[in-house]
């Protein structure tokens, strides 16, 4: 039977759908659940779509000729050589990553905390997850050494794991695992025979320019699938479009091939008219270059003030380094939060907080946290504005904290968590 | 392991690949295997993707609420009675028909001859596709009686089929089943306790608009998903959207929660701006309903002439009452065949047609017909112009045949066709 076990719906999708209908029902909420990025698409982007809606052929599944050599030049610029054909493009990193799992087979480790998606896709490709815990603020790639006994019971246990899926920068916890640790995880993986599919949707995201992540690839190129997409960078989850890079040598374009022929049973190709203007950002010309920088800032100064709000109220959290999420863990406050509010894990925390004062997150159980963690992800993506000037205006500020509506929902989650951390026992810290 | 054996590539975009590659080396081509539709996107479907080139959230998995309502107008129009609540859009008709097989679980049958992809999906969600023929000059509807005992069979063999994939009309065969035969595959389904999966993608396109396709939706209504899209009746393949109606009922909303999960798992949403535009087209404004006729005009009096000359060659053809599909059989011509090319197969016809006459086909095999089988599957779908102004004259055309190219690429098919029943033997009646 393919599904032994109910599939659960994307816990972001439906975080995001049940705000959307609170909102639509008149209460007033502060949507931090979902990472999906509210901004506004860039002008020059949305004209390229609008010129390419004649385009009504499928074109080769893994994508456009142009749009291929768009993305190998993206890598290119970033210190990882590629041939366009190593290049599959499809519609979102999400379709390739299930795809990826099914063209690879075999069980596939996880990183834990990890997107909330990996191991339900697994599931639904046959596999099972094996969830690998990452070290202490270097989330997204599991912990080489607990890779290599899991995978080694695994193994003994009959089971096929042939896979590990890193995350850098990473969700949920915003953080960038150190080179290190990213070689490691590469030189564990050669070990043990796996092939590393690396997320890498926020590559572009890290906010000290000067340090950016690395990818596995670097370390294990013969053997490192690396997808990305304009979904985090551009803000274009709506468009789906994404991409994936294959290793180089024989046993990357085998891959690439099964990649392919599962692509082409399962979507046929990327949407035509949107490959158009995704092979024009790809290419970043300055204003795209320059949009990503704007939200980078943006992103990297919102969090900074949620983080700040966090720490009042006593929460523990590594420090953010890339994206719009944080990752706090509110253990240090563990009694207080059962005797003030009953509260005993992150569901606990999420529902305190949705309920309480309208502001949505989600809880580490959906990023696989165990039971009894306190710990829940807070998005700021969509914090930025209710309309594309209030969106326009936050990119250009050069203090978006200034802006009335961005220090209101700043202020709106730091009230939040100021009352969470309330209560019996040593008061908690205000900001 | 999720993938026992290697994923074979969509046959019809491989071959349209191809044809691609051959056509970029030079060479001169007569494309009749993909049926991707060669007809130019409706301005007024260009105009509102291109206005909606700004949107760029992801909105609802199951898609937007403009795009649900105007699905279940069209349905409704079409005698089935839908609530907007019972569609899940897709990108494309494509990932929602392997996201059922996901959401159903089990083994599923399949009609034999069949669209390439039904196999190759049900062995990607971990299934055994179980085939079942077809009555001859029924294609796409599982003989009611060969599905009973194959069901009955593979149950007691210890095998879980939950589903049977009917199409209705028929890609590869062009037949439209009649009623009756619809009636008692869903009488069969009930008894069995099957789910219908009706691919209706082609299901404007019936030549005599007097008689549409029964939909088994008509006869188990508490059991049958229908899907359908834009790819073939309004050349929209490249946009990828698709639409499929659940069944109403408890059942149908227990399907539909769990399709709409494993789709947030797999793809998220429709591409957002190509949503806006596809609300528009199921809608039917007159200009949609007129190229939809138009279009449906053109297959039908290319088919018939391209009919006319497998005729004189030889073969068998059951009469093509919808799409732009011919699906000869070439059995009464075997042992000419044999003795004057070496051609024993559809594979050996299709290999014959390409090299010899650059015409490119499908052999029956990719639709799952038996070894030794002389079928092949010619599609007309991209014989009616080498650019949108070629194809506008063709759509807009009294008669079609009179325009040089389409006469040129039509004698060019008959040509083939008499080389390859000419030789030894009784001769082959020339048009």
């Amino acid at each position: 039977m393919p599904v032994s076990t109910p599939v659960p719906m994307s816990a972001t999708l439906a975080a995001d759908e049940a705000l959307a209908r609170r909102r639509a029902a008149g209460e007033r909420v502060l949507s931090m659940a979902s990472g999906e990025i509210g901004l506004p698409v860039l002008p020059a982007l949305r004209e390229r779509l609008a010129a390419a809606a004649g385009e009504n052929a499928y074109g080769p599944v893994p994508g456009s000729p142009e749009l291929r050599a768009a993305a190998a030049g993206y890598w290119r610029r970033r210190g990882l050589a590629t041939d366009p054909g190593q290049v599959v493009a499809g519609p979102g990193s999400k379709p390739l990553l299930f795809a990826l799992l099914l063209a690879i087979g075999g069980d596939v480790a996880v990183p834990v905390p990890g997107w909330v998606s990996y191991g339900a896709q697994a599931r639904l490709a046959g596999a099972e997850p094996l969830p690998v815990p990452t070290r202490p603020g270097e989330g997204g790639v599991p912990d080489p050494e607990l890779l290599r006994e899991a995978v080694t019971a695994a193994r003994r246990a009959g089971r096929d794991p042939r896979a590990v899926v890193v995350t850098v920068p990473d969700n949920p916890t915003g953080t960038v695992a150190p080179p290190d640790t990213v070689r490691a995880l590469a030189e564990a993986a050669r070990e043990l025979d796996l092939v590393v599919v690396s997320d890498e949707i926020y590559c572009d995201l890290v906010y000290d320019t000067s340090a950016p992540a690395h990818s596995p690839a670097r370390y294990a190129p013969e053997r490192t699938v690396v997808t990305c997409g304009l979904t985090k960078n551009l803000a274009l989850g709506g468009w789906r479009t994404g991409v994936a890079r294959l290793p180089d040598g024989e046993a990357g374009r085998e891959l690439g091939t099964r990649l392919v022929s599962v692509a082409s049973q399962i979507w046929s190709s990327p949407p035509a008219p949107v490959q158009s203007a995704a092979a024009y950002a790809f290419g970043e010309p300055p204003e795209v270059i320059a949009q990503v920088a704007a939200a980078r800032r943006l992103h990297g100064t919102v969090v900074r003030a949620v983080a700040g709000h966090l720490v009042a109220a006593g929460a523990a959290l590594a420090p953010v380094a890339a994206t719009c999420y944080l990752y706090p863990d509110f253990a240090p406050l563990r009694d207080r939060l059962a005797a003030a509010h009953g509260v005993h894990d992150g569901d606990g925390v999420a529902r305190f907080l949705g309920e309480r004062h309208g502001v949505g997150v989600l809880p580490g159980s959906a990023f696989g946290e165990p039971a009894g963690s306190l710990r829940v992800r807070l998005a700021t993506s969509r914090l930025y504005g209710a309309d594309d000037g209030q969106r326009l205006a936050a990119l250009a500020a050069p203090d978006p904290l200034a802006l009335p509506w961005i220090a209101g929902a700043v202020a709106w989650a730091g009230e939040a968590l100021a009352d969470l951390a309330a209560g019996p026992g040593p008061a908690a810290r205000r900001p």
